[in-house]
């Protein structure tokens, strides 16, 4: 491990960290209806046309277009009803000129007919027979064969973040099953002589595990899976064990360190020992967050949290997050989300820095305001009473009460 | 059934809607670390002070802060040190006065110590001994007793939806059990002649079903519990035997309609026909999706979906989504995500109704401009190849290319 590690940018670490990060999705088969949130393993293409035949967009008449040229409401055209168009089945008849048959949206245009006459600007001349009042042109309210999606043509590349509409379009072409990238492994250790399990009543000196939890949240919600591995001492033998254990059975870990310079310390030591190249970043301009550790060994990455609450979220919120997406092969994860909003008062910041301020959004006049729940990095509370947080970026010196910024919502 | 519906706008059909609701959420209780996503049951209260003890938030010596008053590099304050506090446990001795204790991120203050002094203002003078080289005020780098949350404070409102700080908060007093309102079961039933389930061939004049699939993802994600309960024909009787039964078994019925006006006007009135009071709206002004049925049967929710895929969506997203938040008693469901950006084409609209246009993002000289994906609503694809819709607001007539749009994410 070098001496000196320069503090970089956010995004400088991030790439830094993915320059030595060459993950290997695995695929999985699992049922389309379960794939929401899923990252698609391959690129998938249409095995067949939608629609297979031309459908009617609107309730109507099938008709041939040219019969119906210069029709209007003064001089109709008049056409023959050969039939009705069965839903769900090929209609058992064909349309001839001066022919219309009578169709439902979503039916199947019968052999000879190129278009659909709106019922609205039909009428009954008698039985069997209509005036159209109005012209179509060839293909109106028809959609035609693949206009939908062609045969072979690609309906989702690999690394695509399937939403509720690629289910759809799956399911649409008969994928009941699809191969997506396996949840990737995240192991969780806490760090600290101080830490005890959330179920375990905390002493004199001691507080209860906080950051398992929360950042298991923000794992899972990227697509991980969390494997919360419990609580280590401040201590370099037992610590390193434990973090061999963990990461053997995980394809991540993320370390909670402790919050004291010595106790960085150790987790740098035992980060760097656990395979190469060992730590890429060890400090990064983020307040708050600045004793990052991100490392990898072995190919899998591996985190140094800071151990605060607040710290802890966002330097996940920044690194662990995107890494997730990126073990799975992501190449469009969802956009982290954000919203402007109007500074109820000065932010002072250092340049050279971003800073990260939990607020609360309020409405004022129609308009969106952030209001800074000011408070300590390791108060948790002030995130829990918090929308999001403001985004103070690397270059200027502070933001001033009116300011737009961007709220980061968490 | 009234005789004739006027066409709502959409936050009127929605605000009718509700009014005929009142849901009453059931609850559970989970463990905390499986409850991102969900909804409080109840307010949560803090059973006990964070931090419990008074906390140094940095490294460096725990003092009296009068002891260093007047401190400074040339005239350093001298202190005697008496001990070193552990972590995780009381520390075994007091501090009195012209004595410091050395202490850690995160260690408990002493008895007598009121204040916390960075380590890097000061340097040891001998054996047990340090100087003080700057003065600290009463409570510098101590977070006190209570001032992440104080005993007894509102942590969580009731009808919250968890988020992974709010986990964290919970884990932190403990709460490793929490009560939440019970994920409400969203029955979903196709119907068209010529739809056919995603596993079966589709034959000639038949569709996949599609809407079962995307409009439970949107489902799912609101936090409720979809029940895909298949397809029926366009016959009233056999409808109407399938709404009643699936509606048994579930807290509301969605139903992806058929398409032409026939089968509407048979689905609005097996809806009618399912408790009171019914049919509450019929239409709603929005492009896609104007033939919407909003319904409450004996208390519960029941919709009538266009039956194209997009239209379904758009439908699902403005009305099911929202519901479904309000049956598990969300008063702050996630902010619906959405994006500004500058349209790169002219849209048509017609005043009188919200439009929404698929369209993918795309940035050009690190602006956000939004690319309609122009298609006809029964195309699922052009969602698939969308990031999100264009929503052009009731009072307008249209966009024009580079002004700047709202774009929600779907």
């Amino acid at each position: 491990m070098p001496e000196f590690f320069t503090v970089l940018p956010p995004d400088e670490a991030l790439a830094q960290l993915f320059d030595h990060l060459s993950p290997t999705p695995h695929p999985e088969s699992i049922p389309t209806a379960d794939a929401l949130d899923r990252v698609t393993f391959e690129a998938i293409h249409a095995p067949a046309s939608l629609p297979a035949f031309d459908r009617s967009t609107m309730d109507g008449y099938a008709v041939r277009a040219p019969d119906t040229f210069g029709a209007s409401q003064s001089l109709p055209a008049y056409l023959t009803v050969v039939g009705e168009v069965p839903m769900g089945r090929a209609p058992p008849f064909e349309v001839k000129a001066a022919q219309a048959a009578l169709i439902h949206t979503g039916g199947m245009l019968p052999p000879g007919a190129d278009s659909v006459v709106m019922i609205e600007v039909t009428q009954k001349a008698r039985e069997n027979e209509i005036e159209v009042l109005k012209a179509v042109a060839v293909g109106e309210n028809v959609l035609k064969v693949g206009e939908d999606i062609a045969e072979g043509a690609e309906m989702l590349p690999a690394g695509h973040w399937l939403r509720a509409q690629d289910l759809g379009g799956l399911s649409a072409l008969g994928f009941t099953q699809i191969k997506v990238a396996r949840r990737p492994r995240v192991a969780l250790l806490a760090t600290g002589d101080e830490v005890v399990p959330p179920e375990v009543e905390a002493g004199p000196g001691q507080v209860r595990d906080v950051n398992s939890v929360s950042v298991a949240g923000q794992i899972a919600r990227a697509g991980g899976i969390p494997l919360r591995r419990g609580i280590v001492g401040d201590d370099f033998d037992a610590l390193k064990a434990a973090a061999e254990s963990a990461l053997a059975e995980a394809d991540a870990l993320v370390l909670s360190a402790g919050s004291s310079v010595s106790v960085r310390d150790v987790t740098a030591d035992v980060v760097d020992g656990l395979g190469k190249p060992g730590v890429i970043v060890h400090g990064v301009a983020v307040k708050p967050g600045k004793p990052t550790i991100l490392a990898v060994a072995d190919g899998k990455p591996v985190f140094g949290l800071p151990g605060n609450p607040v710290s802890a979220m966002v330097i996940a919120d920044l690194f662990v997050v995107p890494t997730v997406y990126r073990m799975q092969g992501c190449q469009t994860p969802p956009l982290r989300q954000s919203v402007k909003a109007k500074l109820t008062h000065n932010i002072a910041s250092q340049a050279g820095r971003v800073d990260f301020i939990p607020a609360r959004l309020v409405t004022r006049d129609g308009e969106l305001w952030a209001e800074p729940v000011f408070g300590k990095s390791n108060q948790i509370f002030t995130l829990v009473f918090a929308d999001g947080m403001v985004v103070v970026p690397r270059d200027v010196n502070g933001v001033s009460e009116g300011e737009a910024v961007e709220v980061r919502l968490f």
